[in-house]
């Protein structure tokens, strides 16, 4: 899928258009992308969208269509015009591999180029990053709180927009859960797609036994029974329990059946308790209707007898507390020799100045212990001090027995990848061996456990200086 | 662009191989798609998608890697897969135009055509009409807090997906907002661009005057000046005073200052006041920063002096009470002959049967009084009964005085647009007239009026007859 360079904000291209002009263009820049608050107030963020980013980078090139748009907004001087001809991603990109667990204020990706290139790629890289980052991370809440249950993404209907849709998938899977209904992102990802049929099947025949048997000859191995068109627990499940029945006798088996509405809990614990009965102990109970963490966590809570849930407006859209929208910003943050900070009255919101690197300690079990920002050429040592960003009164230092290990690597040099991609499993794998290792409070949904993000006494002396620098100016 | 047929859930496949396998692919039959509550807990939605689904319907047809990759499922029949390769849309769309005001549980899109294309283009419809209805919707609300101060879309970098990022953009046109940042979208839908520069471009220079400076000499006509990065009003502000002073020297003006952190209220107060005493009069003043319909409801009852509000994440994604979807279904109403029910405990969600219309009672002066809906073939008179469709026991009647108007057209026939495209200036236009005609108790975001929506007794009797033919069997 080819991904328009105009899938920008004008001002990208209106700042292009002047660093040209003032000569400027050329200068070496670093940015960072990074986000403030972990999405829904929780613990974590799975960061993903890297390999989308890097398929954008790698392809980024105006068509002539696109530069005879531009030209028509009468904006432009034809010497830009020209300039965007050729105008490529050349840069270096440094990020963590997707399905890595971060934190607020670490630099995820780090962008460095020239000042154009650099600064050009901004709202296509937060677009792509932030929402799939924001998915990612709902994904993995979910699974969280399923436990040994599995999730199906469902979301679809409700995503914002069918490139939404597809995104969703990827990131979703990233973030542990294991298919999905789109059928798009099914072929595009090689995601495990699923699905069985809708109310309207029911509805189409002259009864609901009669549906059941018609969808049950057609696919005799895969089909999940949609229970709850008329009553649940009177018709739906005794009309399953029969085509069960004729299925057996034929040599086949019903894979489940599928809960739409009502009281989720009780519904699950009747439909295992009457399958089991007619001695359908295999058979998969599916839940779904604006299920999310919490809904799921209260099902459990009430001994719920869910084998799968199928989750979709709330996954897809990324809902919840503070949710629909990852907040990643993209800062400058060195340009030509200089390093650079964007100071405002409130410290938490002033930017790590730099070139940096991203370091976890890990202690001999492999526990997160800390994460330490430093700056790229640091030497950053056992038992050195550290500084809280948003606090600067508040140190501590680094723990003696932890492994420092570095987050990220160099994902694209000179505009071009330095490996290929992972799979989605790699990517999943990641992630679930990542959670594993959190401190376990990290992993609550309410007033969750902070973990330690730290800023080296490097980085911490430099804002000082460049922040006392900026207060004379 | 093309909109695969893949973009769809596996259940809309398995359902359609089912009704090939069942010989009932051809019988025909009538959807209805709508939602039950207005969406942000408001008065209202505005319809918008409504182009983008007749398109994905014209062009509607899988391709062979789609058809392989559906054979690589090893789900479906080869006789499946055959009937696949000529499977297109010829059916029949009933809609009202894009930007028409519409009330919870009236149908929106109705689809009939035969049951395997009726059903299959249910998840796509969804998808696109939900979306930018939502979008719509929220873009009406902020555009009437702004009042006469102008909207701009901002929402790119957050919106989900570069997809979901050009619905975004087309349809808060249609809701009221008059430009956006993103390029992509200008080019697609020729909806005015805006934007001049990030914090970045400040950061960028040794100080924040060369910065500015440098802006104004390379676009000396349509420079807005952020004037946040270090000190909106001992720094941004004079510098862009100074600027402004210089640009009018050269016989330029400056077109205005953004705000983008801070309390804009008093900001935007203490800007305006600065501008006016340099003689800056026509200089505008932007604001952004998590700006919604709220935000500008405080600035506005604080007395600020905004001329455009930037809005961004919470336009782009939707956010709000009960925000980020609509809750759009799709609903099987009548198969072959047959009027059909889906029937619930909770009578709030009991559809609708059968083929309906959609009539909008105008007062004299085109004030809307009250939405029927009513079957297709009804006589709808003045002073006729009509009852809720949540409460079958309140019944009210068409007032007399009143006039009587059919919401929808017919805007697909055999799977043919039966008329050319509006252009979003239209859209955009009936959207404000119809706005201008509700009860403006619609248009307050806390407990808003609730616009009357009836169904007819035709309606009404179809469905406790059906209601009590199922209960039956």
């Amino acid at each position: 899928m080819r991904f328009s360079p105009l899938i920008t904000d004008l001002y990208e291209l209106t700042m292009l258009a002047g660093y040209l002009e003032e000569g400027m263009h050329e200068t070496p820049a670093v940015f960072d992308l990074f986000y403030r608050q972990n999405p829904f107030k929780g613990g974590y963020a799975v960061f993903a969208g890297l390999d989308t980013a890097l398929t954008y980078l790698e392809n980024l090139a105006f068509d002539k269509e696109e530069i005879a748009y531009l030209k028509g907004l009468n904006l432009f001087r034809p010497r830009f015009l020209e300039f965007l001809r050729d105008f490529r991603f050349r840069g270096r990109i440094t990020a963590p591999a997707e399905g890595t667990v971060v934190f607020g204020n670490e630099p995820l990706l780090t962008v460095e180029g020239n000042l154009a290139e650099a600064q050009f790629v901004e709202t296509a890289l937060l677009n792509i990053i932030n929402f799939q980052t924001l998915i990612a991370t709902k994904a993995a809440r979910i699974a969280h709180a399923a436990g040994n249950a599995k999730v199906i993404e469902f979301g679809l209907r409700r995503a914002q927009g069918p490139d939404g849709g597809s995104s969703v998938a990827r990131a979703a899977y990233i973030g542990g859960v294991r298919s999905t209904s789109n059928v798009m992102a099914g072929m595009q990802y090689d995601i495990p797609v699923k699905g069985t049929h809708a109310h309207s099947w029911i509805m189409a025949f002259p009864d609901e036994l009669t549906a059941f048997r018609a969808y049950a000859d057609v696919f005799p191995d895969s089909s999940i029974l949609l229970v709850d068109t008329y009553d649940t627990l009177k018709s739906g499940m005794v009309n399953a329990i029969t085509v069960a029945g004729e299925l057996r006798a034929k040599g086949h088996e019903l894979v489940g059946v599928r809960l739409d509405s009502g009281d989720l809990a009780y519904l699950s614990r009747q439909a295992r308790r009457m399958l089991d009965e007619a001695g359908f102990t295999e058979a998969k109970i599916v839940a779904s209707n604006e299920v999310d963490e919490y809904v799921i966590e209260s099902i459990l809570s009430e001994g719920g007898k869910v084998d799968i849930y199928g989750v979709g407006t709330k996954l897809a859209t990324g809902m919840g507390d503070g949710g629909g929208a990852l907040g990643g910003v993209y800062k400058l943050v060195r340009i030509g020799a200089e390093p650079k900070l964007k100071v405002t009255s409130d410290i938490a919101k002033a930017t790590l100045p730099d070139r940096k690197k991203l370091l976890r300690a890990l202690s001999e079990d492999g526990s997160c212990i800390m994460d330490i920002i430093a700056l790229a050429d640091e030497k950053i040592e056992i038992g050195r001090k550290v500084y809280n960003p948003v606090n600067p009164l508040q140190f501590t230092h680094i723990p003696t027995g932890v492994r420092l290990t570095e987050l990220r690597t160099v994902a694209m040099e000179e505009g071009k990848r330095t490996g290929s991609s992972s799979t989605l499993d790699q990517l999943a794998d990641r992630c679930r061996q990542q959670l594993a290792c959190l401190p376990q409070g990290c992993l609550r949904f309410i007033n969750p456990h902070t973990y330690k993000v730290s800023i080296s006494s490097g980085i911490h002396d430099l804002r000082l200086r460049l922040m006392e620098e900026l207060q004379q100016a």
